[in-house]
């Protein structure tokens, strides 16, 4: 047999069946560091130590997004080697935070599998969930990918799918957010004065700046999370492919619309949940991505007075500014240049 | 109002105006690691603990002209976002080293309003100042820059400058140098045998070697610094520049034209202090930096008998090399491919 | 007398001449984030700490050849600055496990010298040992270069060749490897059920995956390591050269070969000696490279029950998958598109 892993087929994969993934890891000082260079993320609780012990962590925590992007990255090579498309996700909750030191391991379950008409394929539903040292779930989420058939003649499983919550439920976005010192919160070291209860639902922000992507920075990135998805790394492979050239990991862009975010957005200081989230268009190297965020809910969250919730709709364009809030045309597809449509939960200070 | 920073324009200044920085920074490791992959930079002093220790210091010190990027970086979104040009570096100190763990603010006073004599423009004179966790400074700097105005026809402030030394006084030199056990610095590990009293005022030394930049290494640089200036990121907003392309962060150029300058200087272990600095042409990707040095002063620091300090000026060319020492043409315009005047203090074991 | 390096010639080197090279350099988990970050490794012994402390390392030590890039870089200014080619390596043993916090120094001595018949360069055969901060040598290698004489009408030196091993032998493979805990060696974990017992002498594993390489990247690495050879990073000079563009540093091939050799050689956690390496034809920006494996002797390694050592031939090829395992043509030449053929031994858990 094979000593080698050449990614599953939709055959492979039965319900309720349970995977652990393959390499554990320690984060670090070096991980931050790199991801603020590769982002250009400018958040303070995540920057800065003094700032996050002052309000009440015990030190600066990882991004949010980083440890999505970690424990996404070992998911591949069990669940999306021979993805055809990644769907969606859905009922993201980020738990206990994470801090340099900690070692992250993920394990997954099927939870629906449904093959396709033509039955070439099938769409595989995941639930999987990081855990840190002390076996702490960090994060769970669940994705469904399109998967290809090995054998177009193989039966169809009894189709099943997932009950998934339209958005994670307020009470839940406090967890791993500890008791915020408000005093302490200094909102000119954070960049913005304008917190929970300045924002109202309905309100749209241009976050103005935008970044290009080069092959090299989103190839580092996506490495550092140990993602081996072919479609990021091989331009040889690729050459033959529909798009004729690699695909930008879609997390990449999730980075860099939160990293954008931070002007308008500087005291939302935690990602809570993803509540979902579609890769609408391809980005290539040489795109240059810009964001805008809708307010969709501000919800008070159950037994906190010291944080609020702000459910958001951040958008991603690609070579266009988002002045103009491009989002979706009359027949309700996406508007051209969109490329991220992604619904969040954040904490912000009242 | 608008919940994003669109920058200031000099109507915004005001003389004594300060200024309290976003983004707290707690450098690492991580941090160190990829400035020297970002720079290659060789002094053994930021290199290694062991060498560090052994010459008195604590622990391997962060490089200074780091130190001066994150602490620039955080000054761009209040000072900078909307400069027409960065015109000049002045009284750049370096006061206390900085060591991996350590927390940096930044903070900045007004401390010059000069409008241009077309009225829609002006220059800011900004003295920034780095503090560490317990509120040691670490580094202050003047610079000035063109800023826009926001009309034309608002009325101009009254004109003011500040005084500003042609260089940094040799007493100041050794503030945040320890006490270096001369015995003890070992010459083969460090790179070179020649030390201060090697120098001779009028000396120029080519460094060799070239290094050429791409689009992803500027980048990563930056945004490692947090610095937001729009023009090294957004290649589709510069695609209507004057340039028609990104501009590579000047600091990035300095940061090579040191790291460089180790070829001919591996001894000058710690920048003292900047004088005055210029961004003579813009870099872009795809140029090859090279870099010489001229030896402009070399002095004894009051009542240090470890240590002495030599006033250099470098050069960095882009797209030739340097051992003819380009510099100026016969009417003291600078010479073709000339990009960098930096004229700062090094510190050497005598 | 000049202060810069331009490199020494042929000439320069003597028999027995020993060599302290410059820039110590404390290792951290800064340097192991942008490891993996470039390469893409998965070795869960060098990802996760406690992966590493379960089978019985203090921590997760460096990758293996990662310490091997720093050590070799020092060598570089005093080495192989003047280098017309790298001709070999042989007898590389990895001796001593380095961990975040080590300092690594090298030291080397010429060990042989032989000049050429047309009296314009001669090879040089060095023996260069990296010792950690407590003066434990981690790793030692013999390289031979062929390097340019200053004057072709110098006279030759008594030819002398150092005696090399085809192979290191299995009684030193096991040093610097601590006693494994086999019961807590989770294969789920590490990526692979394949042990020790589970691979034959003459099997071959194309390691499916490849990976395109850019300018950035490889600059990044390269400087990482301190590596001061100019034919890597100065598209200005190598535009005259034979190949008009820069040339990727072999070791970093050496690296993507390792680090896509998971997938197929998941539990083969370190590699213990490196036989003897040749850079068969040189690696360029925009190359993408794949990695197959032979196997070519299975051994125990005296008094250890615990793990077993495979000796293999990795063989790289550019712009070409690996799965016909392309080698050598009739006429004992290398194939088209193998850039490197590294023979080494890896250490695996029985």
């Amino acid at each position: 047999m094979s000593k080698t892993n050449p990614g599953h087929f939709f055959e492979d994969f039965t319900l309720g069946q349970k995977i652990v993934h393959a390499t554990p890891r320690t984060v670090t000082e070096g991980d931050s560091a790199l991801y603020t260079a590769l982002t250009g993320s400018r958040f303070a609780v995540q920057s800065a130590d003094t700032f996050a012990m002052d309000i009440g962590y015990p030190s600066a925590p990882l991004d949010d997004v980083l440890v999505f992007h970690i424990v996404f990255g070992k998911t591949v090579p069990d669940i999306s080697l021979n993805a055809v498309a990644n769907l969606g996700y859905a009922n993201c909750r980020f738990i206990t935070p994470v801090f340099p030191g900690d070692t992250l391991q993920a394990t997954s379950e099927i939870i629906g599998l449904r093959e396709l008409s033509n039955g070439k394929a099938g769409v595989v539903y995941v639930r999987s969930t990081g855990t840190n040292q002390t076996g702490e779930s960090v994060l769970d989420y669940v994705r469904w990918v399109m998967v290809s058939k090995r054998d177009a003649t193989s039966p169809a499983p009894e189709a099943s799918f997932p009950e998934l919550p339209e958005r994670v439920g307020v009470e839940q976005l406090a967890e791993g957010v500890p008791d915020i010192q408000q005093n302490a919160y200094n909102r000119a070291l954070a960049g913005a004065r304008h917190v929970w209860g300045d924002y109202e639902p309905g309100e749209k922000i241009d976050h103005v700046d935008g970044m290009t992507i080069e092959e090299a920075e989103h190839q580092i990135a996506t490495r550092l999370y140990q993602n081996t998805a072919k479609v990021h790394f091989n331009a040889h492979l690729q050459a033959d492919s529909r798009f004729g050239q690699r695909l930008i990991y879609g997390g990449h862009v999730i980075s860099l619309a939160r990293a954008l975010s931070f002007n308008g957005l500087a005291n939302a200081f935690h990602v809570a949940a993803i509540n979902g989230g579609s890769h609408v268009a391809p980005c290539f190297a040489g795109d240059t991505v810009y964001a805008w965020s809708e307010i969709l809910e501000r919800e008070e969250i159950p037994v906190r007075s010291d944080i609020g919730a702000l459910r958001i709709r951040t958008i991603a364009v690609k070579n266009m500014d988002a002045s103009a809030f491009p989002y979706k045309t009359d027949d309700d597809a996406y508007a051209d240049g969109v490329i991220l449509d992604l619904d969040y939960w954040v904490v912000l200070p009242r």
